[in-house]
């Protein structure tokens, strides 16, 4: 298994963090290379035809005796680096419930949540679109109902697949410790607050840059 | 494994679909209880409580000796029924590349093909909201965006991951065989429309009602 990894980022996003997470807890080495998404750098013509024809990172590179394979999407990357690990279940439905919240975070969290940081945080609001400025009040409402839905299922469980951190714990942590640069006030929900403080004293644990 | 499973779900939803269809490819019996989601029924108090606290179908009840267990996200439960199925890869790359193609569905396929359908088919545009309609437009380039990196793929593969159908054809193909129903033209995506064919020649397929 001498591979080398390799992670195409940008590093403001979540979703790349995720992938940085999963590697340190695991004690695995990463290579980053990073791109400036407001710049366009992954929708470059090299970029689309080497590492992602879907032009957007994270991007996972794994380079082994037989070539460079890509591996896009942040959780399907991280599910890559931590196969056979102690952040998978190994039990047959806690494995597809933990891969349930992970789908959860793409679907319901990460469009609302990661989204409305993005817009507010980083593009800021004065340099909207009147198309993305008409989405603000339904994608706070649906991120508010995505946190509420987590505060609730976290005030019976100490992570989100029993008492284990997995990778669930990763794809969710990585938007929601930083949901008040979206907008989202984290103190009406103590259970994540609480799940927060869990996963920092994760040995391994990094921050987000 | 005196298991018996319960599909709660919503016959015209293709998420609910993609787990009919893998159940009928693995010859599993798949008992069903339907609600209609657009009077509420997967919003009523005694749905929340017992079956989704997020409101939603599909989702997958597994009863055993243990007792009742509840599975959303139709991807998850997709993978729960494959488990070490020939639906799954076992190498860990291909493994791992399955579940990008099945999170790229939930993120860049479903809300932008399988919302459109729903608005068009099934709303009807003239009972949409302002906020909807100012929408349409951006869904519909990136729901293009989705079929045209999908035609480019199954240009070069047979199935999204290589020779074999997997479950990401079954995630993909439920709203893609109908996206014509959301007012995306297949015509010019004869990859996609091959593909569709070679899906539906599988042994077991069933279509969506």
């Amino acid at each position: 298994m001498a591979e080398a990894l390799t992670l195409h980022e940008d590093p403001r996003s979540g979703n790349c963090y995720k992938i940085k997470l999963t590697a340190a807890l695991l004690g695995l080495p990463l290579a980053t290379r990073a791109y400036d998404i407001m710049q366009g750098e992954t929708r470059t013509p090299e970029f689309l035809a080497t590492v992602n024809a879907n032009g957007r990172i994270p991007v996972l590179q794994i380079d082994a005796s037989e070539g460079a394979r890509f591996l896009p999407e942040s959780n399907a990357a991280c599910w890559y680096l931590a196969h056979r690990s102690a952040l998978v279940p190994q039990e047959r439905f806690a494995q597809a419930d933990m891969l349930r919240w992970m789908f959860f975070e793409q679907y319901n969290h990460e469009p609302n949540v990661a989204t409305l940081r993005f817009w507010r945080h980083f593009v800021g609001e004065a340099n909207l679109s009147e198309q993305q400025r008409g989405q603000i009040t339904a994608k706070h409402l649906a991120g508010c109902a995505a946190l509420d839905l987590m505060n609730r299922h976290l005030a019976q469980s100490a992570f989100f697949c029993g008492d284990t951190l997995s990778l669930a714990d990763i794809a969710l942590f990585a938007y929601t410790h930083v949901a008040d640069e979206g907008g989202f006030a984290l103190g009406d929900h103590p259970h994540i607050l609480a799940w927060i403080a869990r996963v920092q004293a994760a040995p391994g644990f990094v921050p987000m840059q």
